[in-house]
This record gives C-alpha cells, sequence and structure tokens, in this order.
C-alpha cells in the first residue's frame, strides 16, 4: 500500500508550482502503488490459482515441516494439470521433441525410432537454420500450420487454409489476441461487450477486466445439462445493450468448468443467435479429444457453421486448441492455436501486425502441437504404443468421468450434472442455512467457506463455484478429475465423510 | 475493408429502431472492420518484422521459383536471430533440455554427461509431477528462480531475492507486464507517459501503443557513443507534461539498435535524473553477455543504483533477460526473466494475480534460462566444452562488431558509432537530395527508399532507421552483426559497391 497518499497529492502540486528539490525528497514512497497502478489490472481475478490454491501450498509447506493434520498431502483438485497428478507423457511426442533439441546425437540414436526421426526432421527443416532455437514466423511454423490446416479439413470434412492458422503460447495467448482485436470504447456504449458463459473459465472475465470491456453473463442450463439456452442468450444481450456494444460470444465446449459436450442442434442455434445479432464467434474448444459420454460427440463449431449453408459460412470464428488438455496434457510446453475464419483481410494484417511483436510462441511448444494434430499412422513403427498410450489416457478419464458423476449424485445434498467431456466436474452443494451464517461470520462466500473446510480437513483443494460464476443463490465447486483412480477413489471418500459431518455440524 | 460502412451506420439504426430481421440480413458483411476493430493495434508498428521483412520473404518465394535477379540468396540482418544465420547451439544447455525433455531414456543414455544429468534431475524435481509437461507456478520453477537470484547476487556483488523473478515468455512478455502495471487513464495528463530512447527498439513503441500511454521520446547522443544526456531527457519530460503523467523511464543497454555500452558514470546520471522525476526505472539488459569494445564493461542498473546508497537503494526497478541473445541466442524457446526490486508488495500481489491468469511461461524456456545464468563450473565435465564454444561465440561477434563499424566507417557518406556491445550496427547514412525526392515520388521515406534499394539489388534485408526513430532529418539503418564472418565480409562488400552506386545515380 502506498505509505502516503496525500503527500503524493501535496507533492504533485509541487511538482507543478514550484518544482522544488526538497519538496519531492520529502514525500517520495513509491512511484506504483495500489492506488494509482493501472486500475484494470487490480479488476483481473484467475480463481484456478487464486487465495484457496495459495492456501493449499502453505499447507504443503506446513506438512513438510511436521506440523499434524488430518491427512497427509494435499489433493490438488483445482486445475487441470495433468502430468502434476501423474499422468505420464506419450513416448512418440517426446521423442521427437528431444530428437528436436538433440539432433545432432538423437538423429544418430539408433533406439529413437525412424519416424520420430522422420518427424523431427520435418518440423527441423520447418525452422530457420534448421533449429528450433530459431524464431519462427510469428504465426508459427509453416509445416505444423499446414499439419494443423490437414487435421482440422480431415476433423471437420472442410477445407482449412493454413494461412487461418496462428499458434500460439497456449490457447490463453490466441483467445487474448482475438479479444484484443474486438475492443473499442473506455465507456458507455462505446465499450466493447463479450458475451461469456455464467459459470466460464475465468480467463475470460480476467481478460475482459485487463481490456477493460464489458461482460455479458449468459447464464448456462443447469437443469438441461449446461445447454446454452437462446432465450436466455437473448435476455442477457437485451439487459447489455445499453452499457455495451456487444461484439462476440464465447462459448466452451466441451465445457470448463461444466463438463458439458453441446449438441449439433444446440451449437445451429447458438450460430443463429450470433449471426442476428452480428455477433464474432469464439469457440474455446480445447477439449475436443475429451469426449467420454455414451451419446456425446464433438461437433466444431466450424463444421457446423459450414454445414449450415451460404447464409452461414461466412461468418467470423475463431477456434481455440491446446496441448494441455486432450490425452496429451503437455501444459508446460505451452503449445496452443488458433484458427481465424472468414476475417476481414486487412483485419487480419493488424492481427498478424500485434502478434508480430511477440516475435512468436515456443517453438518446442509448436512441435508437441505437430504431434498432436499428426500423430503416427497405422503401419508406421509408433502407432500401436501411441494408441495404446492415448487410449489408456482417455480409457481411464472415461471411468474417472463416470465414478466422479455416480458418487456425488449418491451424496445428500449435492447434485452433479454427468461429466459427458473435459476433465472437471461443477458439483451444486445444497449449504444450510447455518454454514451460509458461519460463512458470513467469517467474511467469505458460502461455497468458498466450504471448500477452505474441505481443504483444512481433508487436504481436497478444488475452487469455489464463484469464481466461475454460478446464478444467485446457488453454490459449487469445481473439481478435475485427473487424480489416478486409485486416488481419485480416496479423495472421493473422504470427501463424503467431509460432506456428511459438514451438514451435520451446520443442521 | 469493411464493405459497406454507411450500411453498417445505417443497420445500427435498423437495430436500434426497429429491430427488423430481415433489415439485419440485408447490410450484414464482417462483424470486425478495420473501421471498428481495436485503435490501440492498429497504432502498432513492429519494424523488424515490417513491409521490408515481408518484401524479403516474397524475393525468396521469387529466388526458389527460379525469378532472375542480381544475387542468389537474401541474407537476412534484419532480426537478432541467431540461429537462423547459422550460429550452433550451445552443446551443454540441450542436452540438458533434451534430457528433460526424454528423461527416462536419455537419464540412463550413458553418452550424455553426468552433469547435464544432475542439472536435468534438478530442474525436473522442481517441477510438479517431475515433468516439464506440467504446468509452473506463474512466476516460474522455484529451483530456476533461486539459480536466477544467484546469478544476479554474484554478478552484481548485492543480494537478489528468488521471490523477485519472474519467468516469462521471453523478455518481451516481461517487459510487457511491467508496462501494462504503470498504465493509469485514458487521456490527457492521466495517460501514463513513458520516456524510451530515440532510437529504440520497437518492442517499445508498439506496447506504448496498445495501452494507449503516450511515448515520452528523448534523443540518444549520435555524437556521443549514443549516450543518455541528462540535459536531453530533461527536455523530453518538460515538453510532455501536459500531454500525460510521466510514470517510468526505459533504459536499453547495451543498446538495440544502437550498440553502445553506457558509462557507469551515465547509469549513475540517469538513476538521479529518475528519482527527481519520481519514475520507475526499466532496464532492458538482454544483451548483459554482449560486450566486445576495450574499456566498455557491463553495469547493471542494480548495481549502480545499490550502490548509490541510501537515498537511492530503495528506488523502484525492473530488470530484463533473455535466452534470446547471449552467446547461446536460444530465440525460438522464449526464455526470460525480470528481476523487480523495491515494489510495493500490493502491487506485487496484483503484478503476481495478473500473470496468474496465463499460467506460466514455456518450462522447456525455463529451463534453457537455468542453464544460461547456472553454466557449468570448473572441473565439471561440460566445463571446458562449454566455456569453449561460448568464447568461440563471443569472440566471433566482438570480431565482426569490429569489422562492421570499421567497413561502414569505410564507406563515403556513411559513419557508424562503434558497436561497443548488443548485435547490431546503426549506421548513419547522408542521402543525396535527389535520393530524398526519388523517395517521395515513390511514396517511401528516404531511409526505407534506401534499404528496399539494397534489398532488391543486393538480396541484403536490413531495417530502415525510421522504424527504430531517430532525429528528423537524418537517416540510418540497423544491420545485425549476426552471419557468420565469411558471410559478413562478403555481405559488407556488396553492400559498398551498392551504396556507391547509389550515390551515383542519385548524385
Amino acid at each position: 500500500m502506498s505509505r502516503c497518499r496525500t503527500g503524493l497529492l501535496k507533492a504533485s502540486n509541487i511538482l507543478r508550482s514550484g518544482n522544488s528539490f526538497v519538496g519531492r525528497q520529502q514525500w517520495r514512497t513509491k512511484v506504483l502503488s495500489v492506488e494509482n497502478m493501472n486500475p484494470h489490472v487490480k479488476n483481473m481475478e484467475y480463481a484456478v490459482r487464486g487465495p484457496i490454491v495459495i492456501r493449499a501450498g502453505e499447507i504443503e509447506q506446513e506438512l513438510a515441516k511436521g506440523v499434524k493434520k488430518p491427512f497427509n498431502e494435499v489433493i490438488r483438485a483445482n486445475i487441470g494439470d495433468c502430468h502434476a497428478t501423474g499422468q505420464t507423457p506419450i513416448t512418440f511426442l517426446r521423442q521427437v521433441v528431444a530428437i528436436c533439441t538433440d539432433p545432432d546425437k538423437l538423429m544418430n540414436d539408433p533406439s529413437y525410432p525412424s519416424d520420430a526421426k522422420d518427424r523431427a526432421r520435418r518440423i527441423l527443416d520447418g525452422c530457420s537454420g534448421q533449429s528450433i532455437g530459431s524464431y519462427s514466423d510469428s504465426a508459427g511454423v509453416r509445416v505444423i500450420r499446414e499439419d494443423i490446416a490437414s487435421y482440422i479439413a480431415e476433423r471437420d470434412g472442410h477445407p482449412c487454409d493454413a494461412n487461418d492458422i496462428f499458434l500460439s503460447t497456449g490457447a490463453s495467448d490466441s483467445i487474448k489476441t482475438i479479444m484484443k482485436l474486438l475492443m473499442t470504447g473506455e465507456s458507455g456504449t462505446d465499450r466493447a461487450g463479450i458475451m461469456i458463459p455464467i459459470p466460464q473459465y475465468p480467463l475470460y472475465t480476467a481478460t475482459i477486466a485487463e481490456y477493460n470491456a464489458y461482460p455479458i453473463g449468459y447464464y448456462l442450463d443447469e437443469s438441461n445439462t449446461w445447454a446454452l439456452n437462446i432465450p436466455e442468450l437473448k435476455r442477457s444481450i437485451n439487459e447489455a445493450r445499453d452499457k455495451c456494444k456487444p461484439r462476440g460470444i464465447v462459448i466452451i465446449n466441451p465445457g470448463n468448468p461444466t463438463g458439458q459436450v453441446l449438441p449439433r442442434e444446440n451449437i445451429e442455434q447458438i450460430i443463429k443467435f450470433a449471426k442476428e445479432e452480428n455477433l464474432f464467434l469464439m469457440a474455446d474448444e480445447v477439449y475436443q479429444h475429451n469426449i467420454y459420454a455414451e451419446g456425446s460427440a464433438f461437433h466444431s463449431f466450424k463444421k457446423v457453421l459450414m454445414e449450415m449453408g451460404p447464409e452461414y459460412n461466412n461468418m467470423e470464428l475463431a477456434s481455440f486448441m491446446s496441448t494441455s488438455k486432450g490425452y496429451m496434457g503437455e501444459c508446460g510446453f505451452r503449445g496452443g492455436y488458433c484458427e481465424v475464419i472468414n476475417l476481414d483481410p486487412d483485419v487480419k494484417m493488424m492481427q498478424i501486425k500485434s502478434i508480430s511483436a511477440k516475435l512468436c510462441s515456443s517453438v518446442s511448444g509448436q512441435a508437441v502441437m505437430d504431434v498432436v494434430v499428426n500423430p503416427p499412422k497405422p503401419g508406421e513403427p509408433s502407432y500401436d504404443l501411441f494408441e495404446k498410450e492415448k487410449n489408456f489416457v482417455l480409457g481411464q478419464l472415461k471411468e474417472k468421468a463416470r465414478m466422479v458423476t455416480e458418487v456425488f449424485n449418491s451424496i445428500d445434498g449435492i447434485s452433479c450434472n454427468v461429466v459427458q467431456g473435459a476433465m472437471y466436474a461443477f458439483p451444486n452443494i445444497k449449504l444450510p442455512k447455518k454454514a451460509i451464517e458461519a460463512a458470513k461470520a467469517a467474511g467469505q462466500k458460502p461455497d468458498a467457506f466450504y471448500c477452505y473446510q474441505l481443504l483444512e480437513n481433508t487436504g481436497i483443494c478444488v475452487v469455489p463455484g464463484s469464481g466461475f460464476g454460478q446464478k444467485e443463490g446457488t453454490y459449487h465447486f469445481r473439481t478435475t478429475i485427473l487424480p489416478p483412480l486409485e486416488k481419485l477413489q480416496v479423495m472421493l471418500d473422504k470427501f463424503k465423510v467431509f460432506h456428511e459431518e459438514f451438514l451435520q455440524k451446520y443442521k
């Protein structure tokens, strides 16, 4: 906290009037204080790494120092960080990146498979000086952009132009780049409005706050597997019209934190709505490989839009993808991309210009993305192992999604939509009045109070629903489904006991 | 270009009055146009990847198609991209990162040295799940932050706290994070003013434009080896006082594009000036390993500030570093960090919050940074080779810096300050009146005209001085000194011939 706010104000008077050196020396504390810093940064919130997660870290340190707790370890179910919870990397993927990193040696290592070497050679040939240590084009290494385009074309059955692909530092970086283009004025109806789901992944509210845009929150329909209901979309945009200029809509499919997979008809309805309202479509599709429920299938917004015919297939759409999720879970490499279609060519020039000052995203992250979109093919030396590893991870996730849904729904006072996809459950908890009062007395939101109690009593770290947004008077939390099966079972058992005791305590 | 601006205006009337669906359908073209996009993004410029570089890429494609040119290849001297111009990676560095990438295999590979394995083990032990595929803390892997702190403490002879270290996606990302904190209002004297050198590295003007801040340009003194003259600093800030709220000063040392290394006294003067004017210090020190001239030495701003005693050693300072430059030139890994000292603790909390939404920088880039700040020590298996490779690169750069300075100064109408450090020369070219007129006729800035002629006639791609800023009526260009010695010699020979013919043509 700046130590002397009035001092600062006085000082600026001194500066403007007399400009006396002594005057300056007397008041000087900090140039940058919470009072005078960027107000938009102050407004940013990112619950996935918020205060409860900081507390979890403290508890880990306390445990390490031998402090006695009713548990031996913290179970971090707060973030979709696959390798951190024990998932092992895909062999072929790491082989390719290792060869790209030390090609002089590993290109000649007979124990690396030939297809990994071929792939590494292909990527290196696309790098200046054949080194992943050189900058790539701002949009990424050309051959990797082409591989991504082929992947999308095959996935959707519609052409994809490599010039529409932009690699980035995770998907987050692409999301920020696109949202930045949409920003307009500073206030009133000049200010850009961005439609986002509630609950949402907090990157969106954080970015909207940072850019001083207006968040137009539309509620997902919890009673209908977190679907997007069109009347609710209309309600939210209509109520926002005198507060901002609505410019874009974010859809997260499969859902984070809500785990739903949108049916095709719902996507069609959303596209029609976006067209009527003249909105730029932003489809967060980073969980496109994570589909578990029977009858659920991933439909990309691009595919649906293309198949809706000439009235819709010229709409502007950005779709985001990441190396961090799926079966690979390579968060640390920070690979990601967006495909942007139907963009005005002059705007595209501006987009390219705006990313060029960042130079490029990590080329090793780009190499990881290349493997994700272009895995080994049948008959290639690494195919069988790759498929086995991939199917193992996805099979485990499917089982965990089932287990989590089932257990939460078996607990009194908790209901949980089927985890159809992604990596999270977002159960609804009915909190007793006394617990809500106790939370108020502790100066906490009721769901945060619940999650802190859970953490302190069991070591389980989940994120309160208030960090993602939820309907007034409802309470939720987000948990990942990532811990290994046995650990997840233990976690759910502990959770159940905690919840029953909590209900008992605040009955 | 949006196809129908008046249509759009009319449409919004339709929307506001009747909201008729038919009305909407008739006018709809693009949601996002150059007219209605973020105006600040439109104002961004980044010359290092500007139009002349795009033209260089086209020429390369023309050459590949067999188009006849007076040269066989494009020499890209526009960007400090070491590996792209043939520099080979440091063996130990790549070994460590390769082992981190495929530890199951390479940790047991007897042909990798034990110190590379030890280092990789240490880094992996610092990663969640012992995988570089997991997210790190937003500020970076703890042990790497500690290694950076040790490096800085040893470099400066003053303590460094690992909690002040923030790893980032290259130095650029850190620079943007810090500048973002300093932003204030939108216009007038509420708008944040940031002092930047002219000439400057265009990331600064691009970031200032993006954040709608006010650039307070101070001219470097070309007649005094591009020093920062205090009267000029005072002139620039005084002239800006009614246009913005001056908040910070950027110093690039060693200089980019100007190649100077600031003497210690100059740094002391700058620190005193910043204190008088209540400015946040931002020291771009990414070229701290690149010092070539006899008598030049790198003095970090932190060291100087610390040694100036209690009146100054509590000043706020951010210093930026990168894996992309130095002797390693690992641009593609996007490693970087900033050290931020004396920051208000509450502001630091805000900084941490603002970077947490980005999750973390590439962990492989962080691993590269670890090797840079903690190279093998005498007696360790990789020490000799590491020193040999490092000294070779730095020795070659020193020779190239000498050669470039000498050749440019031997050419009629060109003068060039000694390249004391960094990776660039920024020669001054006296353009004949007729050339200036020809440029005007071609609708180009005179230095851009010169650089395009150079590119089209010789294949040499350099960046016009106007992309970095220069005094009105003077003309420059920036060239890297990176091409291998023999190629650099050829480039300089070609350059000399071109320049003489150019002078002849426009005499």
